[in-house]
């Protein structure tokens, strides 16, 4: 990731309330994608609900329109009132990274 | 977190050679847990071996010690010979954290 961008650590854990839980996060993601300054993201989540998805942005001001971003509001409602136990959101100005790929 | 803790994202998968994985993880997080500045991690993997893993840390010098930690080191090695097919790490700032526990 390029230095000065911005990654957006979402950790959570899934409640027992699945339905439309799929829907929701597959359009979440499309939305993503499309908006300035997305830059990608990973998301693993594990057998017991608990999940990580690491997003990263070109700029700050581009985690602020996502974040505001009206379709995105609600869905977070409902993931606040509905799929998550708890949840925490680091904000974080990526300083450098490293990659290996087996050769 | 913290204001100006440290996040070190790891994002990984895991190839098939499993064999010593589990001791050398565990090890790794007893010792990290001890290092100095040590605040906290968050660990998921999913059924296709792809994982994140997210440790906190109080200052980018405590981040620095652990890389550098002899143990750890060779675990590092041992990472990059046998248990991963690919990585990557991102040292990044926390800006801000938001939390939400269901009520």
């Amino acid at each position: 990731m390029e230095k000065d961008a911005y990654a957006v650590i979402f950790t959570s854990r899934r409640g027992a309330d699945a339905e439309g839980y799929g829907a929701v996060a597959d359009r979440m993601e499309e939305l993503a994608r499309a908006q300035p300054g997305y830059l990608g993201h990973d998301s693993v989540r594990g057998e017991d609900g608990r999940g990580i998805t690491v997003s990263y942005w070109a700029t700050e001001d581009a985690v602020k329109a996502w974040r505001a971003n009206a379709e995105h509001l609600g869905a977070q409602a409902m993931g606040r009132e509905r799929f998550y136990d708890w949840f925490r959101l680091d904000v974080c100005r990526v300083e450098r990274t490293y990659g290996f790929t087996r050769g």
